[in-house]
Formats: structure tokens, C-alpha cells, sequence
């Protein structure tokens, strides 16, 4: 094993907030290659002691950035965590000309954001390493994942669900909805997932989470990440059916969150899409 | 005009919340014609005066309702104005025997559950009369409606979010979202409009909102309807663009809605999808 990723030597992590960046960083300090952590944002405090340095970036400059990562010596580069969206509009710490560089892009949804930042390391003779690979024991599988079997309603909404899903993710604004006998309760886009299941338990009550990436979509830079927290917001709205795409979501802290689906009595299931 | 209409006797107006269930009332007290008004919710008290009389349903019953109409003698049907749709789960003043037939549907999407309602009157031998063409003058129509112009910018969101919204509207979930710079920062499901207004304020102020209908929808029973509330709302979130389909959007209290428009420096246009 260490022979096979004895290549994985000197890799920047840019890493935004959640727990994706530290099963990452975990992942490489148990191979003997603690990357070095380019911290934008409230980045999880675990990460001091899984990177071979963390480096907090204040204030997001991709010129900036893409510097420290060659002063760093790193040639490889992976992209994880959340940074929130409405930074990219100027409400949050990115210099003017990033904003204005985003500006030039001849679209702004998900997609094409991260591609272009992707293609913009490449350019620069970054490897963009797909950090899927280095946390497979956290991909989720097909079939009942954590929790309770679905009931028969729950699979009929599932199912509905993915239906509406794959028609939903390829317009690149969101990945996430949720269901309830045969009707859409509420849709993500920017505000993100928690905030969105809070919503739909407001209407009312009940109803199915289904979470799902675009076909098209690079896993390396944004697989749909699913953990505790999901869990603990899902049960606080009164949700109590996640359906997440198999082999193509990451579940975080897998442990606490097979105690939490179980506590709650939340069916996880995954899906092939 | 009153010739033309004088077949418009003896007309239900099923009326949900909101003022477009009075703008339509009016129309018909106007040709001489008041309608009898079956009340579902909280309808607005002008309805009153408007009206031939006035019937209260505090519990909905489909069959109850199919069979007052028939009891007053109407042979026409007018469906509108805003019923909560988490009423159809249980939620709400819905009686069982309606809730096990909604439950029969196959789909029941806006779409789907809106053209079963109609199809149940029709097959009653009532005819539902599309009310569009009661008040040609609240119709939204192409160019700027209210306010000051859009400025480049967002003309450029008006585009953008129309393509989304083209793609959107046809999974009859929702028919508005909100828009800034090439992304989408809210997509509209079962909380309603003026709720996601809200949110998109929250994310960040700014932003554009398109409103759309399906292309195959019946215009008979659901036109978007907008007024003054979604300006005050738009104003309170610091939103200041409002784009709808010309034709096929109803502007209520057209006057206020000029007022206010001005008054908060919004841009209103209407487009032709």
C-alpha cells in the first residue's frame, strides 16, 4: 500500500469547512504523506494534527494561492470541503481580482465554477488528484446503508425522487431535494442541504432526502458529502428517509452516523442512479 | 361586453387565499354577473361584496364541493387564488375521503394533481372557465411593466435565469427562482414565492426573479400571479428585478403595484419565453 502511493508525496489540500478535508487528511497522514493544508475558511481544527502544516489563507486569492502552493513544492493539488457560495458575489474574503477573474467566466453555475478553477491549477502544471480514491471505505454503498429498511411509501418517494433528481442536477445549482408522496416539498440551491431539509420539515413533516450528483460531474473536486450532521438536521425537521447515490457519496464519520440513523430511526439507503 | 358574457350566469368561483380570486369577482360583478364564491381558507373579506353569496367550506371535500355547486345550479367553474398545497397531505382542513382520492392519483405534481381536479369537474358536466380572459388587464405584458428599467446586468440575469427557468418549470414543482450573476441562489418548491424571496435576501441581497409557468400548462386554472405583497417582500429582501412571462402572469392591485415598484426602485419587465 505504501509503495503504491509512495507518488502521493507533497500535496497541497485546499480545504474548505466540514469534516471531508479531515477523512482526507487522514487518509494521506496514515500512508505516511500528511499533505499541506491550504485552510480557506472555518477549516476543522483536526487538521493541525493530520497536515504536515496548515496554512490559513485569510483572504481567498487564487494568484495567491496557486503561489503558496509552488513555494510549498507541492505538485499536487486536492480540492475538498465547502466554501460557501455567496463568497464568489463579494460577500465574503475574496480579493478583487479573484472576483474579477470569476467575472470573465462564461458561467458561474457549480460545474463550470469548479472546472474552471480545476482547469486553472492544470495550467499551471498542478495535478488535480481525485480525492475519491484515498477514502473508499467512506463511499457509500448500494443498498440499506445506516438505520431502518425504507418502508414501502419511502421507496415509492425514492424513487420519484431520483426522477426529479436527474432532471434537477444537471441544470448545476444544487443536489439535493426532498419528497413527499409524489410531490416536491423543497429544492437546494444555494443555501445548501441543512437549511433545506429545516424547510421542508417546516411545511410539514415527513417526506424523503434525496441527494445526487450530476452525471457529467468531475469526482474529483465535488462528490455530495453526507454526515452526522445530515442526520441530526434531518431528525430535528422530522425526516426520516435519505437516499444518497452509491459509489458516489461520501458518508463522513460513518460510525456516529450509523449510531445516529439508528437512535432517530432514519433509513439511509443508496442509490444507482 | 355584457351581450358577450351574458352566458357567464350562474358561475362557482372556487376561491383560495390571495387577491386573485377578488380581481376575477370583480370582473364578473362588473358584467352583471357576481359570482357564488365557495370559499376554501382564508379568503379575502372584499369577497363579500362582490359576490352573489358567499359559501364557507371549513372542511374541503371534493364531493361536498361538486355537490353544492350543483346544488346552486352553477354549470360553470372558476378555480382561483392560493390553496396551501401541504393541506393534500394531511396537513390541513382536508376531509379523508378526498385525501384517499388525491392518494389514487398517479402523479400528483402541480401538473398532475391541478389537471385531476379539472378533469373531476368536467366530468361532472361542468365547464371550467379559464378566468385569463376575465381580466385581460391585469395580464402582464412584454417590456418594462413597473418601475425603472433593468440594467445590463440584469438584463443578463433576466437571460439566465429564463434558461434555468425553462428547464425548471416543466418538473411543476415551483414556477420562480432567484438568479445573480450566471447562478441560481434559489429555486421556489412548496414554500411559495414570497418565502424564497426571503431566503435568497438571506444568502446575499441583490439578485433577480424570474417567474414562469409550464408551456403545456392549463391556463385555465393556474396563471402566476404576482402584486403588491411580492414587492414589499422583494424590497424588505433587497431584491430589485422582477422578471415574468408576458401574457401570462396576472398582476393584482396593478396600481399599488406601479406605486410601490417606483417606490423601492424595483425593475419589473415582462418576456416572452
Amino acid at each position: 500500500m505504501e509503495g503504491r502511493c509512495a507518488s502521493l508525496t507533497k500535496t497541497a489540500l485546499l480545504a474548505g469547512e466540514g469534516l471531508l478535508p479531515v477523512a482526507i487528511a487522514q487518509s494521506l497522514a496514515l500512508r505516511g504523506t500528511p499533505p499541506t493544508v491550504i485552510a480557506l475558511g472555518n477549516t476543522n481544527p483536526l487538521l493541525e494534527s493530520l497536515a504536515e502544516r496548515v496554512l490559513p489563507v485569510p483572504r481567498i486569492s487564487m494568484d495567491g494561492i496557486l503561489r503558496l502552493i509552488e513555494r510549498e513544492g507541492c505538485k499536487q493539488v486536492i480540492l475538498a470541503g465547502a466554501v460557501p457560495k455567496r463568497w464568489i458575489f463579494g460577500g465574503g474574503p475574496v480579493d478583487p481580482e479573484t472576483l474579477a477573474w470569476i467575472r470573465t467566466l462564461p458561467s458561474r453555475d457549480d460545474h463550470a465554477l469548479l472546472g474552471s478553477i480545476v482547469a486553472l491549477f492544470q495550467s499551471r502544471g498542478l495535478e488535480v488528484v481525485p480525492y475519491r480514491l484515498l477514502i473508499p471505505e467512506a463511499l457509500a454503498p448500494e443498498g440499506t446503508i445506516a438505520g431502518r429498511e425504507p418502508t414501502e411509501e419511502e421507496r415509492e418517494e425514492i424513487l420519484y425522487g431520483i426522477g426529479i433528481a436527474r432532471r434537477l442536477v444537471p441544470l448545476s445549482f444544487g443536489q439535493s431535494l426532498v419528497v413527499r408522496a409524489g410531490a416536491v416539498v423543497a429544492v437546494e440551491a444555494m443555501e445548501g442541504t441543512d437549511e433545506m431539509i429545516a424547510r421542508a420539515g417546516r411545511i410539514f413533516p415527513g417526506g424523503t432526502v434525496v441527494k445526487m450528483m450530476r452525471p457529467d460531474q468531475d469526482e474529483r473536486f465535488d462528490v455530495p458529502t453526507v454526515g452526522p450532521q445530515t442526520l441530526e438536521c434531518m431528525a430535528q425537521a422530522g425526516l426520516a428517509c435519505l437516499a444518497v447515490e452509491a459509489g458516489r457519496t461520501v458518508i463522513l464519520d460513518r460510525e456516529r452516523f450509523g449510531q445516529l440513523a439508528k437512535e432517530h430511526s432514519i433509513s439511509v439507503t443508496g442509490f444507482l442512479p
